[in-house]
């Protein structure tokens, strides 16, 4: 039985500091729940962290290895991101045998099942709550709550700062750029937001949370990803008076283990509830074999928020340390599926097409022979007289097609000589709970 | 090392039969990710559930004690329900070192300390995630993914049948025996429906929920409980008038160490998600200390949802016993705390009040001014000239009151001569999340 436990800190920007602050503050409650006292004993920084308060000066180390060699350390928890040194770290430990934790999104969806075997192999804890939702408990919810369940799909909004763009576009109108400006302003978009707005931040949690969703593996080069910067107004309202909210969602559906795995805008129901989650809260809503429609929703990033699911993870994992515990989750064992993702051809799905076609006579004919000749068949459409730039916006909705034939005759539409502008394509989901 | 891990199930109901099914259609899936096999081995009934399947008859046995002394069962499933047998049952089980997996909320609530403490004296496991909530995984985001963080409140809807009858008096009108009548047609209220409507089913659940929660003992006779069966359609409609919709919730607060735990017919604002939470829907609002607002929402009953949490626990409880875990979950371990519980008289709320008032000079001033003199600070008002059967609705929310004052001053103002019925008192809530 060991004596204590012992934590090495990776990193003190916003969730390590959080994390240090707030197991200090429940460091009482924390060792009257476990018979051997729990510490951090070491923290390592890269020196463009958050300022270090004078209290925790004496856990700095100069080198890293003073941490990873450090034979009483037994938990690593690595806040320091990015892919680059943090893999390197998180390998090091585990080959000394110590488990972890990890709110690194990007380098488990890049090398995850890498990780995780070398994980099997040394018989060490990984815990990653942190890395997919910040403080909604929903990897949790998927590998225990709903571990004798099968999960048939899963809509969610991962990244804040595009729910917290397209809420503003939808609630109080604007232009993309200017409301990405206002939420720079605010904090909610980073200066680079690059990551969070062309959907690589959703699709590196999407594929962390469909591993575990379908105990299958995943890469990134699964999924298919579209971003929010060519959301226009005009879309937004369009999508209004047809009862749709549009929404940066990814999804993962399990149709006879064909896995769907993809990030992009979609029109949702504006009756349902995923698409009154706003501003910079996450939501995850599934759909179970047996348990039926679930949702989770909450903080999905912040220091305190992520800071709290690392905290999960780190009572679960030292409870397994000192109860000799080697158990480890499913997604972990050898036992994972490799189910066939399906490509970018496969998928079928409703579409929102705006054309902006010339004004003139026939438009609307030639537009609906291409779409009828490729088998898109149409559910609604809004034509008004109103120009913009130029053109007309002309509305389309289908009804279920394959996304090939649906891009094809897309492109043919945009090389009719009435079509000035490249036609907008977004995807409607009707049932999402 | 055990050779298999060997099930009993006692009862044959709605749960347990979706319970066989589920188990049944999921084995292959079980056995791949355990190392040795899981199997149902026997099932006791009390004659009064479901017809029991020709292929399952093999399996049933005519004395309990034919499970509960089979010395290659490991674990028993109790889906009878009730507290009379069911107690004996589980308490034989647990003696006789098994480990025990209850729907059982009524139990829990009034018996779950005790049988707790068996439990840890005989270090066997305890699973009951599917006597909260249905197929939500509450208690297990309670107790696992908000391990390390602290709650501060939770709002719920844990009762299925009363939130179909509020959300259909909300939503189409109607007065409150007719909905029940319609519910009752349709299957989603009992033939005597009275522990979903007066608030002791919610009771129940929430004090299963407010233990883990708050990691305190908890009595069913701490709990303030009122139920919806006067709920008015006039209170529907004023409710609405203010911005507020009618729920019947259970709450959970927990201030400097201080604890509320009740269940009543409650205000809450229309613009919050909670308030759209409809139909037979439960769902769980929490408030936390670092990861901030949480929600979850989901079926709170039926067959599969139940049988879901049900497989839950079974996969942890057999997953422990594989690997030789005795680790408990905090809740059943001796160091819960013993915190103190608000009595009715120490609730600070806002309050919606509606007095039948005779349609005379001077009323509106008698009522303010017992108001006043009792320390009740008036928010808003509605006076409108309809009678409702020979008086005139006035309706006043508060300000924060002390639960004594107000019902103090209510009591003075129901003795005024010009007040001809008994003042309906509801409780307005805020700040759900």
């Amino acid at each position: 039985m060991k004596k204590e436990i012992n934590i090495g800190l990776l990193g003190f920007g916003t969730v390590a500091s959080s994390l240090y602050h707030i197991f200090n503050e429940r460091k009482k409650e924390i060792n009257s729940l476990f018979s051997v006292p729990v510490n951090i004993k070491k923290i390592f920084t890269r020196g463009n962290s958050h300022p270090v308060p004078e209290n925790v000066k004496g856990f700095l180390v100069k080198n890293i290895d003073e941490i990873l060699e450090d034979k009483d350390i037994d938990i690593i928890i690595e806040l320091i991101g990015g892919i680059g040194p943090a893999k390197g770290f998180i390998t090091k430990a585990v080959n000394n045998g110590k488990s972890i934790i990890t709110a690194n999104k990007a380098l488990l969806a890049e090398h995850g099942e890498e990780i995780f075997k070398q994980c099997l192999n040394k018989n060490v804890h990984i815990g990653f709550e942190a890395a997919v939702g910040g403080g909604i408990p929903i990897l949790r919810a998927i590998k225990n709550g709903l571990a004798g369940d099968s999960i048939k799909s899963v809509y969610s909004i991962i990244n804040g700062t595009s729910n917290f763009i397209l809420s503003k576009m939808t609630n109080e109108g604007g232009k993309f750029e200017d409301v990405l400006k206002k939420a720079q302003e605010k904090g909610y978009a980073e200066a680079d937001p690059s990551l969070d707005i062309n959907g690589t931040d959703s699709a590196h949690k999407l594929v962390v949370l469909g591993r575990l969703a379908f105990s299958t593996s995943l890469s990134i080069k699964d999924v298919i990803i579209e971003g929010i910067k060519d959301i226009n107004p005009l879309d937004v309202n369009f999508s209004k008076e047809l009862g749709y909210t549009i929404k940066l969602l990814g999804i993962l559906k399990n149709e006879d283990s064909r896995i769907e795995i993809r990030v992009h805008p979609t029109l949702i129901p504006s009756s349902c509830l995923l698409s009154k989650v706003d501003g910079v809260f996450n939501a995850f809503f599934l759909n179970t074999k047996y348990a039926g429609p679930l949702s989770l929703t909450g903080y999905g990033a912040g220091g305190n928020p992520t800071a709290s699911a690392v905290m999960g993870d780190l009572m679960e994992i030292a409870g397994k340390i000192i109860n000799n515990d080697n158990h480890h989750d499913f997604i972990i064992s050898e036992n994972i599926n490799k189910l066939k993702v399906k490509s970018k051809n496969e998928i079928i799905s409703r579409y929102y097409l705006r054309f902006s076609a010339m004004d003139r006579p026939g438009v609307l004919a030639k537009i609906a022979g291409i779409l009828g000749e490729n088998s898109i068949s149409i559910s609604s459409m809004i034509q008004k007289g109103r120009k913009v730039e130029g053109s007309v916006p002309i509305v389309i909705t289908t009804h279920e097609a394959n996304e090939e034939d649906l891009f094809k005759s897309v492109k043919l539409c945009d090389n009719l000589d009435v079509v000035s502008a490249k036609t907008v394509v977004l995807r409607i989901e009707d049932r999402i709970n």
